[in-house]
Parts: structure tokens; C-alpha cells; sequence
């Protein structure tokens, strides 16, 4: 049976929200001073039956490997993936709306947990993950990403470039965020059925994978440095999207 | 003479090329391998003639504080300050482009930096922080802006309510991001002369703040969950405004 333990009080919570993980144990720092969102917790878990176990702060120290565990801890199972046909349907009529956000070699788990809380956020229908090529899904990006990892629908998949070969004959069109782009995003039309792709920290993009995007885009710079951290500029072009579609009325009916 | 000691490729490098602090000596771990970039910074320092002084790698922890620091770090004078006057002008018609971000109680450094970065992308007048509420400029803000803060024109401030009076009387309007405003940042005006106000990670704006605010404005969603990380809704509020500028070519002529 695999485990693991995630930490933090926004972790714990949106994962017994989310009720998707299998909740062995919790874990409480015996010194810990029990806030009011605390408490919240420990409740919900006593009500679900959840054993609750006080244990020293260093043990809590040592099982999480961080100190940023806000004195709580629970042992779950690993978190659940999903499929790439629970966010793209095989019939493509039924992708019109779709949005969907797809990374390239985000290795950072910082990055990848903001982008997944920012994805959720804006109500994204998913997104793509590299099986090698990114930060594996530990804690930490449940963490970073504020517990919206768990209410997330993240696929991992082997290949990327064939991945999005699967997305267009779906009927989703593919936009790849580079610096380098002429087209601004803000002159895209971003309304379609579409998938987001976002590149690595360092080098962006890789050339085979921007290769078979159907288009790219840049977000315009001013200032005198031209590189916006990967989160951020993948949070702008996900509230463009957001933005066109909601000011075309693509929301009212849903 | 107030000394401190900035670390990081980055940050080293664009402290170089905005020429606006003093370096004293550059240190370099001596296990570094020197890469393409480094190699550029080190050229850069012997034009310039600063002392490059190797040292042991655990020393540069040491004095750095972090192992943050790629192997390099250089001992130069504090982040130099701009004056409000210098971000706005007494005559209120000279401020009718202005953008500035003022952040209240933005006390996490890595939020401070990303905000920081964001802000220098998206060529923004200065920004406003807090003199006992925010987060210190220390290096790792300067870390975390990937450098932007070697650009940033940034004003401390001892009262930020005063300061909300000060830009008002200078024409400019204050915008302040809440995510219980019911306007969304996407029907609200960001083209007049702004001041966008960005409140801390925990608790947002703080009321008085809040009351002393043209407008609230929130940033719309549709998820599970509904908290954006304070970096990311202000690169969405700040972008925003820059596309609806760039929309009514207010660039065009700059």
C-alpha cells in the first residue's frame, strides 16, 4: 500500500474537502497551539473517524521533511490521477468549451503548485503533466499550491508531443507561451477549445514540442528585463482565456 | 557605511547593469563550475575593476545566509530608494499615464519579489511599500524578483493611508484588489491614472486601507476553491490594466 504524508493546513483540509484520498492517520504537533481553522480540522477528521495522533513537533519535523508542516500532518494515499479521457472526450463535439493547461518541463514544485492552484482557480478542465519531465506530485506541490492540488484534475502523460497530437484530434487547438512569439496573446483568440502550453523555467518550451503547437504567443514587455516567472506569465494567459471567454458569455450556461 | 551582500547570477548581473548601487568586492565559490553566464558577470566586475575574491563554497552559506547562491554573491550598498516625488509629480496632469502598484502588508519576501518582477516586466512607474508592513528589501527579495528589484523604482512609506490621500490629491485613482468586491477587475476602467493596491497574503487589504480606496475590484472564479496567491492576483490585476492600455495604444506614443 502506498503512502504518503502531506502537511499544512490548506493541504489537509481541501484534501478531506476532496474527499479522493484514503486518510490513514493524522498527525498533530503536541506543541502546537490549536487555531480556530485547526480545530476545523481535527473536527472534520474525528467525525470521519480518522485517527488523530499527537506526536512531537521534531517527529512531525522528520516524517514531512520540512518545517512548514503548520503543525499538522496526514497519511494518505497518493493522489489520485486522472486520465487523459476524463478531460478530453473521445467525440470532439463535446470539447468545445474545453480548457486545458499543459506543461513542459515544470521541474520546480513551487511553480507547479501555483500553477495548478491558479489552474483551479480559474476553473481549468485539467491539466497535463510529463511523467519524467516535471516536478514529481509530492506534498510539497499540494503545499505550494495551497491544497488546490487536491481538488485538481491532473493527468500524467509518457510523451508529450504525441499527447498533443491526441488534443488536436479531439479538436482542441494548441497555443505555446514563448517569450520569442510576434503574436501578442492579448490579439489571440483564446475562446476555442483549447490547450495551454507552458514551458520550463529555464529554456521554456522544447523546440520538438513548440513544433507542434498550432500557434504561439507572447505576453508584451515593457520594462528592462523581459523574463516573467513561469507561474505568473502562466497565470496571465490562463485569465486572458478566462477573460475572453467570460466576456463572450461563455459561462451563462453553464 | 550600511553594506549588504546580494546573491545569485541574476540578481549580481542586472545590479551590474542598473549601476545604481556600489559594489565592493564580488566573491565566488572556489568549487563553482564557471558557467557561460557566470563567466559574463566575472567579465563584466573586471571591467569595472571590483576585487573578485574566491572563496570556499560553505563560507559563501555563510555569509549569504542561504545556499541559494549559484556561487556567487557581491558586497554592495543598499537598495537605493526613489521618493514618492520621483514616482509622482505635484502637477497632477503630469500623472495621467501613471501605473503604480502599492502593496499593503505584503510581508512574505518571495511574494514581494515575484510582485516586484511582474512590475518591472510590465514597465510600471514604482512601487509602494509599507515601511513596517512589508517584508524588508533584503537580497532575497532581490533573489526572488530573479533581479527585477536591481531596476524597480521603490518607495517606502511610513503611512499608506496618507500616501492613498497624497496620490489622489496628484489625480491619480486607487484601485484596490479584494476578493469579496462584487466589480471584477474585468468591467472596471484601468486606464485613467492608477495606484493598484494589493493587500497581504492572510487578510487582504486592511480596512482602513480598504475605506480609503477609489474602487474594489475582485478577479472573477469559478473553482472549488477561491484564493489566488497575492503574486499571482496581482500579475493578473497589473496585466490587465496593461492590456486595456495597450488597447487604447496608450503605448504608441511612449
Amino acid at each position: 500500500m502506498k503512502t504518503e504524508i502531506i502537511y499544512g493546513i490548506h493541504p489537509v483540509w481541501e484534501a478531506l474537502q476532496a474527499a479522493r484520498r484514503n486518510f490513514y492517520e493524522i498527525y498533530v504537533a503536541e506543541e502546537q497551539k490549536i487555531s480556530k481553522r485547526l480545530e476545523k480540522v481535527i473536527a472534520r477528521t474525528e467525525l470521519l473517524n480518522i485517527p488523530v495522533k499527537p506526536i512531537k513537533r521534531s517527529k512531525l519535523h522528520a516524517i514531512t521533511g520540512t518545517e512548514l508542516h503548520q503543525g499538522i500532518g496526514a497519511k494518505v494515499s497518493p493522489h489520485p490521477l486522472a486520465k487523459l479521457t476524463d478531460i478530453v472526450h473521445e467525440n470532439s463535439m463535446a470539447n468545445a468549451r474545453r480548457l486545458i493547461l499543459l506543461l513542459d518541463s515544470v521541474v520546480d514544485p513551487h511553480n507547479l503548485g501555483a500553477l495548478t492552484r491558479t489552474a483551479v482557480c480559474a476553473g481549468l478542465d485539467g491539466i497535463i503533466i510529463s511523467k519524467d519531465r516535471s516536478a514529481p506530485l509530492s506534498p510539497t506541490v499540494s503545499k505550494s499550491s495551497s491544497g488546490a492540488l487536491e481538488h485538481a484534475r491532473l493527468v500524467q502523460v509518457t510523451n508529450i508531443v504525441s499527447t498533443i497530437k491526441l488534443l488536436k484530434q479531439g479538436g482542441l487547438w494548441v497555443v505555446g507561451l514563448d517569450r520569442h512569439a510576434k503574436e501578442s496573446v492579448y490579439e489571440t483568440d483564446l475562446t476555442c477549445a483549447l490547450a495551454i502550453v507552458i514551458g520550463g523555467e529555464d529554456k521554456g518550451i522544447r523546440p520538438l514540442v513548440k513544433k507542434n503547437c498550432d500557434f504561439l504567443v507572447s505576453i508584451p514587455q515593457r520594462g528592462p528585463i523581459d523574463a516573467l516567472n513561469a507561474s505568473v506569465a502562466g497565470a496571465i494567459v490562463i485569465y486572458e482565456a478566462y477573460r475572453q471567454r467570460s466576456a463572450k458569455g461563455m459561462f451563462n450556461s453553464v
